[in-house]
Parts: structure tokens; sequence; C-alpha cells
């Protein structure tokens, strides 16, 4: 079959090492399911201000640009914390999501039946929780003009909040049609009693929702759904929301299913471009180590694989490789319970590529 | 001593019934204690448009102004959801909180005893949670313009972020000296890696900090926070953040407790000016049935006796009847475990004064 090319970014603290494991479990999808990959690393993060003077050398993008996807260890760290905003990790995040158009940010948070005791939730209120939010990511708060002037009351700083029709739809359509493939239920989220932005994203959403007459949708109020999320979190299917109050929400969400360190996310573009990172960070507390854990970054390969190039296959058996080693009773230190009996994470990333 | 005047707004749904308990509880106090308090009942939110076609009427402003403190029991309903903005109980409560500058809004959450199986957390979690939320409540993007207008990509809205140093200084040193009082930890929540109002925030906090050597300052992303409140509640002491922030977080603060039903909340203007209203909403469905809990409403009444007259007896009084009442085994039914023994609305404002 046809080579895919994959951007590797390692980044930075965690990242190398959970990156290395993902591309062995990579190299041996390839000798089951005789698919071919192309890896080109690149610099990405505090390690490209490092080396480059920038956390978003222009190399990096078009080494992304001329791959069908990206996988992302991590980036950032307390040594680029309090440098000035041009020479932080977080910028260069900005700027590739920008770049590369990735205007969607699919966060599934579900629970680990190994790791339910991990949240600070009742299992039973947990029992069955399994959500996605769909984070818009290119547009709102995030992206739209920024200034500092002199106002009557001293300095004043501005952001500003800016959605279009074109932008809103494209997501919402999205959302609609991932529920489509899940319980078929979607819940809008937005603050359309304060914002005008959000009066016209649940414009838009009313106004789509009946080509998905098979989709329940409900608007929830961002407040109402910070509420609701703690309440009854089996309950929400698909949550779409805009970029700030998805950031929120999303971390709010991956923390309730306890499983955060083994969640997964996908950042998607135009057709099925994607950029694919775990949704914890770059815990430069234990990099170099081996106690990070590779399961997010490895199923994070494995969401490529199904969004990306439709290798369900592929995709099915790193979901059920995981699921294997996990169940043999196989953890590292952040997930063990009896931290004595931790595995590093070159050895869970040996179990799982066996595994498959 | 010196007659006080409290505007009282009843509101809507279950706000008549719930403000009608705690003036119960005022004037057991007023026998008890021998404050002299003053009330004057004013039309607000949802019952003010239908009456007067306005959520706000003047005289309602002017009543409130000429008085000490409000006293609010909790306004909107379904009736008014679909209304043009200008005709919605939310526009009146933006309204409000601008034209009497209440530009701080405190939001205790804590665990009542008789209530921490209610919440979804874990007890062991839970254990010993006693936050407050501060948050300003009228700056921000709430009341920064707002526009639509055609862009290259269709329609799009707009709603702007304004911070300036007075506001963000005014409503942090209030932050401090809560802190001062309390648990002496405060928790500075922004966006700070990419807002330019979140930036601003930061560097007023910075600026007064060394003023507060005794508090213990973090400070923490909004994402973050969203996910500490839920990984360890009670390491939180006092949370200061702006307006779109501390109304999500403040919501998701009252839900894991598992009290919401019981929160009071005050906002708070210059001097020692406060409007004072129970966290929960006007819960229409249950409205006029005798089942709504008094007990947040009443607690606000308390707030308003510490924090605006000082009245620290009265306050402790109030506190000291609601625990022993609770003690007592009385419940109303959002908080009975056997729905059949609770008591109704009116019987639990009863209690309430008996035990003054
Ligand atoms: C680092 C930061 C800019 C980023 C965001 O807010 O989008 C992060 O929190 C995330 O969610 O990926
Ligand atoms: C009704 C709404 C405008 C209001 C707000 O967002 O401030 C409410 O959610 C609150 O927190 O008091």
């Amino acid at each position: 079959s046809e080579v895919k090319k994959i951007a590797v970014i390692a980044g930075d603290g965690i990242g190398p090492e959970v990156v290395a494991e993902a591309e062995k479990v990579l190299k041996v999808t390839e000798e089951v399911f005789g698919y071919k990959f192309e890896t080109e690393h690149a610099l990405f993060g505090g390690i490209a201000i490092d080396e480059r003077g920038t956390p978003l050398p222009e190399d990096t993008l078009q080494i992304c640009r001329s791959a069908d996807a990206v996988l992302l260890g991590a980036v950032g760290g307390p040594k680029w914390d309090n440098n000035p905003k041009e020479l932080r990790p977080e910028t260069g995040l900005l700027g590739i999501r920008k770049a590369l158009g990735l205007f969607s940010n699919l966060r599934p948070a579900n629970v680990f039946d190994c790791l339910k005791d991990a949240s600070t939730l009742k299992p039973e209120v947990l029992e069955g929780t399994d959500l996605m939010v769909v984070r818009e990511l290119t547009g709102g708060i995030y992206f739209g003009d920024k200034l500092r002037r002199q106002g009557e009351h001293g300095e004043e700083a501005v952001d500003t909040c800016v959605y279009n029709v074109t932008e809103v739809e494209r997501i919402v359509r999205q959302a609609f049609e991932i529920a489509g493939k899940r319980r078929k239920k979607l819940a809008s989220v937005d603050k359309a009693n304060v914002l005008e932005t959000s009066r016209l994203w649940r414009e838009v959403v009313n106004r789509v929702a009946p080509e998905y007459p098979d989709i329940e949708l409900e608007h929830v109020l961002v407040d109402n759904c910070a509420m609701q999320l703690l309440r009854r979190p089996s309950s929400f299917d698909v949550i779409v929301t805009e970029n700030m109050f998805g950031d929120i929400l999303s971390d709010e969400a991956a923390m309730l299913t306890g499983s955060i360190g083994m969640l997964a996310s996908a950042s998607m573009g135009e057709g099925s471009y994607g950029l694919y990172e775990p949704v914890h960070g770059s815990a430069p507390d234990i990099a170099g180590q081996g106690l990070a854990n590779p399961i997010a970054t490895i199923l994070s390969l494995g969401l490529m694989f199904r969004l990306t190039f439709g290798y369900e296959d592929a995709a099915d058996a790193i979901e059920a490789a995981v699921a294997e080693v996990l169940d043999a009773g196989h953890r590292t230190s952040d997930i063990a319970v009896d931290k004595s009996q931790a595995i590093s994470t070159t050895q869970m990333g040996d179990l799982i590529a066996a595994a498959i």
C-alpha cells in the first residue's frame, strides 16, 4: 500500500520518551498489517527555542505540511515559562494550530476500567462515562486582536473574541457527524445569555440541526456544563464548544475520568489531516527517568490510524493491545497501585508492541 | 440601634417562597438581638418583565440604591428564555450589577456534613473542602463591546474583553484581605499564556502581592484550575479570578461540594454595600409547591449580617440555627434521603427561626 508520511515531534520533558514507544508500536503495526510509514522528526516547543531560537521553526512547519499526519509528544516546561511571548512553547502551539489549519480538537474522555478508582468521582457516578469534547481550535478569543492601551482608569488590556458563521458551521457539522457515529447525542455549549459570539454560535447550531434529525441536541450554558459534567458525566456523548470554553471543559472532563494519563487527542484540519497528541503535559519533573506512561501517546497513534488513515484494523489492534497489557496487570508508576511493581516506559512500550 | 434598610427582591420561581422564610428569620433576629431593619420589596427579573415591561425597573434601582443591602431570591425561567435580549431576566441581572457597582462576587463553597454524601466526589477527596471564589463581576467580556458585522467569511460576531489595572487591583486586594481572614492561601486564576487581559491581571497580582507577605499566592491557569478543583478541592482557600472564568469555576466549585442547594453568595460594591442571594436558581419546576429549600437564602441573610452590617452575633446565630435544625434531622425534599419524611419550605423556615 501507499507510503504514509508522519511528522514526529518529540518535544520537551517526557515527550521524547513517550514518542519513542509510539514509534515502536508504529513499526510493529507496519510489520503486522503491511502498512508503510515514513517518519520525519521535527523540532518544536522548548527544545526548538533552545536550539533554534523559536518554538516553531519554519522547517518544522514544512515537515508537518508535507506529512499526512503529525504525532506530537508534549511541549513546555518551567524553563521557558518566563520567556517573552515569542519565545514560549505555547506560542508555538498556537502557531502550529493556525498554520496547519487545525480547527477542531477532539478530546475523548473515557474511563479505563483499571483506573476507575483513580478518579475523585464516585464509581457509580462515573459508570458508563464515555464522552468526546469537540473544541474549536483556531478562532475565538485565542486568536482575536489583543492590545494594551492607556484608559481613563490606568493601563488597560483588551482581548477580542471573534467568530464567523463559516468557522462555527464547520466545527458544528463535524460534531454532528461524530455524534452520528456514537450515541447520537450532542450538547452544544455556549454563553448565549451574555456573549454575542455565543448567540451566533447557537443560531448556527439551530440552523444546521434539522439536517441531523437523528441527533438529540441540547444547548447547555458553559457554567451549567461545568456543573453537569460533575453531576451526570455519563449522560454526555459529544460536547461541541468554542475555543476557550473547550479548553476549560475538556480538561475538566479529562480529569473527572481519572484517566488523564491515558487519554489521546486529535486536532483535525481540512480533510483527514490531523495532529495527534496525548492529553497529558510534558511532566518535566519525571522526564528522563523512564517513569512516563506511554499509553496516551500510543493511543494517539491509534487515533491517527483511525481518523487520518482509515486503518481501522491497526487502530483496533492498538486499542486491544493496550487493553490486554493492562488486563494482565502491567502498570507504569503513575497508574500502579503498588509503585514497587511498576514497569518502565520502555517496558510498557515493549509489552504493547508485542501484544499487537 | 440604627435602622438598616434592606431592599428585598423576591424574583421568580421559588424566589418568593425562599425569601419569605429569610424574612421570617430577619424578624426573629430583630427581636432576639434588638437590631432594627426596614424592608422594601422591589420587582425584578421575569415578574418585572411581565408587570412592567423591563427586567430592571428604575424604581427597583432606586429602592436598592437607597437601601444598605439587597436580598435577592432568584430570577429567570423558561417563560422568558426566548425573549429578545432587553426583555430577559439575565439582562436585568447584568444591569443591576453594573448599576449598583457590585464588582465582586463572593461564592463560598463548603461542604455541609449532612450533605457530604450528596456530592459526586468521594468523601475522602471532599474532606475539609471549604473554599471561596472571589469573582470580578462588572468587567471583562461580560461588559465589553459586542457587535455583529459582515466579514470575509459571512456574518461574524465580536465580544470584547477589557480590564484596566484599577478594576483588577480592587478585586485582587479584596481577595488578599479575605484570604488573610481565612487560611491565608490565594490562588489567582488566569489564562496568562494566551490572553492579554490575563497578563495584565497577573502583573497586578504580582505587584500587589508583596503587601500581603503572609498570604501564600499561586497563579493557576484556568484550565488547570478546572482540573485541580476536582483533584484537590480541599487544598484551595481563596480563588480570585475574572468574570467569565469566575462564572464557570464558581459553579464547578459549588457543584463539587454537593451542597449547591445550601450555598449563599454575596455581590459586593464599594464600602460594605452588598447584594445577597442563594447560589441556586429559580427552579420553576418546583415553584409554588412548598418544596424549595430556604436555607441558602437564610444563609445569604447571615452573610449580609456579617459583611454589610457587621452583626457577627446575629450571623453566628443564623448559622448555628441552620446547623441545629439540620443536626436534628430535618430536611426539605431536595436534601432528604427519605423524601416521604421531607418538610416543607415554611416548616424549614419556622424551625430555623425558632432555633435562633
Ligand atoms: C498551552 C495552551 C496555550 C493550550 C491551550 O489553551 O489551548 C493548552 O492548554 C491546550 O489545551 O492545548
Ligand atoms: C444569568 C447569568 C447572566 C449569570 C452570569 O453569568 O453571571 C449567572 O450565571 C451567574 O453566575 O450569576
